[in-house]
């Protein structure tokens, strides 16, 4: 029994590595098995197929970590800052969810119908609005969407620039900086307003 | 000799249909001659293998529409919301652009080095700076980055939610609003400051 689960978990493990690196369609179950050192009739008792084995690396990997960095609304440009450091330290969380929006959800919604988390975050944000510390000419889905989009700006699937941990830190710094700046100002009151 | 061209002509464009729906890897040759009504022999014999015929796609499909959307430095919201538009109309940019960051160049520049198109963007915002248009205190290539994000926030690899043309009119309206108050308030100086 406890074999089982430890072939499972390198199953897993071989199957994340091989799926962010390749994506669903370039994934070969020969290399997760190889590389797990398993055999392909396992892999398929305990997954099924290739697609259901990316469904539990996505629920294992990205759905497990989607409250890693909470959002704190009252602190939105904190929240993009430590959401651009998750991005560098976890290659693979950016790259495992772009598979994901590119091989199977082209438009919509990627997580489907809004789930508790997002519900949670909207909220938050809404309420952040009402206490006159985020700006309220913007709905709160749309705030969400952006502050996400300029966290990732460096992230795994940039169409400009991907960061990565061998950058010297002064490049990172800088980033953080202009990712401060501007979130506050397009979505912090200030004090002084 | 125009038979030669016509046929080249419909490979390039089952080429890019099928690239911009499954990637690299995913890609089928057979599938790609079979839509162009062409034979396999014939597609090697124009473009090489599998990877050449994605850079033939990739030059004829995204870097012919680099400046598609021309850069107004003076004009940075307005920019961002027609880079909005560009993206719901081309739904294949997004897409292409992304497979070969996931396929193709997992970190730094995707474009490679620096080229006279992002030389030129760069200089035009580092010049609207100089003329107190732009906000100072992050440098041009961070401000480049953002804009191009904060533009993709609702694109073909959105990591929250991809807009479609389906979508009710409102729905976009409401976007291009969120993205000319953000980019104005993070990057416009106002005339009143």
């Amino acid at each position: 029994m406890r074999d089982a689960q430890a072939t499972r978990a390198r199953l897993l493990a071989a199957a994340s590595q091989e799926f962010t690196d390749h994506g669903i369609a370039g994934a070969r179950v020969d290399r997760i098995a190889h590389n797990a050192e398993a055999s392909k009739a396992l892999l398929y008792n305990y997954f099924g197929n290739k697609d259901e084995l990316f469904d539990a690396v996505f629920d294992a990997h990205v759905l497990a970590n989607l409250d890693r960095v909470p959002l704190t609304a009252h602190d939105l440009s904190g929240y993009v800052v430590r959401l651009y450091d998750a991005y560098l330290d976890d290659p693979a969380l950016v790259r495992l969810v772009t598979w994901k929006r590119l091989e199977r959800t082209p438009t919509g919604n990627l997580f489907g119908p809004l789930g508790r988390h997002d519900v949670a975050n909207l909220a938050a944000i809404a309420e952040a609005q009402a206490a006159g510390v985020v700006v309220d000419d913007v709905e709160p889905g749309g705030i969400w969407a952006m502050l996400i989009a300029l966290a990732a700006t460096w992230a795994q699937a940039s169409i400009v620039h991907t960061a990565d941990t061998r950058e010297p830190r002064a490049d990172h710094q800088r980033r953080r900086r202009a990712l401060d700046r501007t979130v506050r100002r397009a979505f912090c009151v200030s004090a002084a307003d």
